[in-house]
């Protein structure tokens, strides 16, 4: 019905607008608006009727302005690495592509801070900023634009340490559904004056207006980074060693679980020498040279009381960058399992002490339906992700791996936890919302309403 | 013309609906309905029209759905100790007595979190929480009840390290404007589940919905907790100290700076001996033993490069207590430079850089006034309060302080800071919220008229 809806609308006048502001910057090529229909989940493509690359703020506004007076839905478009079919056009309309917005436009160090156009990369940022001794830590992974991690409150491996983006977002430049421009936040550090629209557009996934522009905080490169790997009897030794180290306060940058499928794939993947197919613990520390070591040795010893392996560490950068590589490329090393098969990746959070639990039944849940499923956990937060590899022609297949995925969500809603530790609701989880939240998504729909009466703001995502 | 609209309107059936249900813990006795009327700023009192001491969640609810009914004004009400106004009932209604709700209702230590009623004060749930080896490190001063907290965004001496209570509250159960119950956030440490409702109700002021009970993050107490004061020659070698200390990421847990005359101030009233009029910081360390004496190691060092005065500095839970006491009657030390008159409390917070020139401009301003303005900062977070004192029965005298206060406010905002970092907006900041915030305030107008659409909800607050 969506697509129905898009394909019958009279697109002749607003592309006429949109063409007159925007001369060829407006593209309607097909492979343009394939390119723009789909993320890296496991959804099909929705294309949007149109493409346009913008280039300021000011013109995301015109944009606005001219769709709103048409009705024309806008979707707001980044690196496209998202992974629950946020940037699907499922009713068509108009996607604005702000990867050309990647202007740095302030950094200022003395107060740790800076400011970046929507289309600006995590890495790209650190990269300008190496000189400066700062960094911006929030790593999900994927190079994403700091717009898109920002719609969809991104977080990734050193959460545990330095937050979210929901944390780390001090301010924004927003465009609103009838294509105003309006600032949230602002530089200081806190703030009591008004409503936090700032964290209501954080995760807000262009639902309720088109961030353009992000204050972000930053950190300065911290003296010493040791690096250390642990593996574990079981899982339970592995998380309790981090509930007692998260309970000690040890300020740990990165706790990264893999279980013992995902450390076969990580070993076979990149040759991850002298490990075994255990339940494995990455860790990272930061601090003064004293510091990090003593957090290493603080934690080493709690790991010894759950039965840890000798823990091997290190403070060499190429040993670090050859673990957390490996680290990185999990996803695909889960996917060399079987490369004849299709994957889908999924993520919940739970309160850490439900963790081992949450994990180990979603493991037999698995196992009795014959499917691998590697997992791998920002684990210091309760945030785990589970890889699903199955056949894509089999659709029975397909339908058991979306309802182990329904059961994975319940059990994290039942044991206190959420549907999406980091991923979003998109299209993919909008049922499990609703079973999280219950009358709490009434208000939502409440707000959404009242931002965008028209519902033109990247509709069919977190509210149906 | 609000206490008009009080006075006028006829409340004898909401009265009787009121009484039915709550019987003898709905009063209008005066003195009640006056205590209930101001916080503790300059305001005088707006007295609602009857007080409801409400025992639960379900009460607040039930109460919420009369008043709807009667389009009857509710004023939530924790301990009254808010600064702007927050709980004067301008148009009159039922102030909800939330004290009575002092449950602490589970406690969980393997995940650091709790969850409380929202009449349980920060002291009360520190006390509770002695011998778990667990804090709460919010503190704003005032033993204030967590809810009164979670509505102003509080924060005090130590959101340096911990943050404010937007960093530190996970979920809410929040009762709207027709009475429905609501929980919103959970117990997850991170979630991409939608809209943050959680952050939206947290510094609302009871204008959004009632906050009946919250989850909070807990920390572990650290092993060692150490002191120190130092005195410098200017305020700019004070703050750059800060400045440097931040930006090597030593996690300093509470960094105060009390300028000259504020010192003057503590010496007398706190009989703090050995000490000089100076710009002073006083600083506390949390870690491992080896950690803390670092951390003070560190700041010693960047500490003298700016001229600082030898680097006192305690491990001794008197002197600390002692100390600390000392910051905490600031207020009082204050006042009792000139027991005559009375004062007026206000904040700003700017970004870091700009903290010195902002406070010497505003020294200079108050000097020019001819006014006795003592200073203490929150300074790791930019900061500060400004005490004036002044004649009450002087009009002219009393319009130079407001005024002197507006200017203070612009300057913060025109340095890219806020009009207030931790006392809220109340009905005393709202004309400073438009300044600061602009188009934005726009839409917080939207969403507050989505929300509550009679306007019922604390009216007068935030919102003009």
């Amino acid at each position: 019905m969506a697509s129905q809806t898009a394909q019958i609308r009279d697109l002749t006048d607003v592309t006429a607008a949109l063409t007159d502001a925007f001369g060829d910057r407006l593209s309607t090529a097909e492979s343009i608006r394939d390119h723009h229909g789909h993320g890296e989940g496991w959804f099909a493509s929705n294309p949007p009727d149109m493409v346009l690359f913008a280039r300021s703020t000011e013109e995301v506004a015109q944009a606005m302005r001219i769709c709103a007076a048409h009705a024309l839905p806008v979707i707001p478009y980044g690196t496209g690495t998202s992974l629950e079919g946020h940037i699907n056009a499922v009713k068509g309309g108009l996607s604005i592509d702000l990867s050309q917005m990647d202007a740095i436009l302030e950094v200022n160090g003395e107060d740790l801070d800076c400011r970046v156009q929507a289309g600006v990369t995590r890495e790209q940022l650190n990269d300008y900023l190496r000189d400066t001794g700062l960094f911006f830590p929030i790593d999900p992974g994927a190079n994403a634009s700091l717009g898109g991690m920002t719609a969809t409150r991104a977080s990734g491996t050193n959460a545990v340490r330095y937050g979210t983006m929901r944390e780390n977002v001090l301010g924004l430049t927003v465009v609103t559904a009838e294509g105003r421009i309006i600032r949230t936040g602002g530089r200081a550090r806190k703030s009591a004056a008004g409503y936090d629209l700032t964290r209501l557009f954080v995760g807000s996934e262009g639902t309720l207006g088109i961030v353009t522009e992000i204050q972000l905080r930053l950190y300065g490169i911290p003296e010493s980074i040791t690096s250390a790997v642990c593996q574990y009897p079981d899982l339970e030794s592995a998380v309790n060693t981090v509930i007692l180290a998260i309970q000690s306060g040890i300020p740990v940058a990165r706790i990264e679980l893999l279980d013992a499928v995902q450390m076969k794939a990580c070993i076979q993947y990149s040759n991850l020498e002298g490990y075994e197919e255990k339940p494995t613990l990455f860790f990272e520390f930061h601090g003064t040279t004293a510091g990090a070591e003593e957090q290493a040795e603080q934690v080493r010893a709690i790991s010894d009381e759950f039965g840890g392996s000798a823990f091997a560490w290190t403070a060499q950068v190429e040993d670090r960058n050859r673990l957390w590589k490996a680290r990185h490329n999990a996803y695909f090393a889960a996917k060399a399992l079987d490369p004849t098969k299709s994957a889908l990746t999924t993520d919940v959070c739970v309160p850490i002490s439900r963790l081992a639990e949450c994990i180990l039944e979603t493991k037999q849940d698995a196992d009795a339906e014959g499917l691998t499923a590697p997992i791998v956990g920002h684990v210091g937060d309760g945030n785990f992700h589970m890889l699903l590899l199955f056949d894509a022609d089999d659709r029975a297949a397909q339908a058991r791996v979306h309802d182990l995925v329904g059961r994975l969500n319940d059990r994290a809603i039942t044991m206190g936890g959420t549907c999406t530790g980091e991923h979003g609701i998109g299209m993919g989880k909008i049922k499990y919302l609703e079973r999280e939240h219950g009358e709490a998504v009434e208000l939502m729909r409440t707000l959404k309403t009242a931002f965008d009466p028209q519902g033109i703001l990247n509709p069919g995502k977190i509210i149906s």
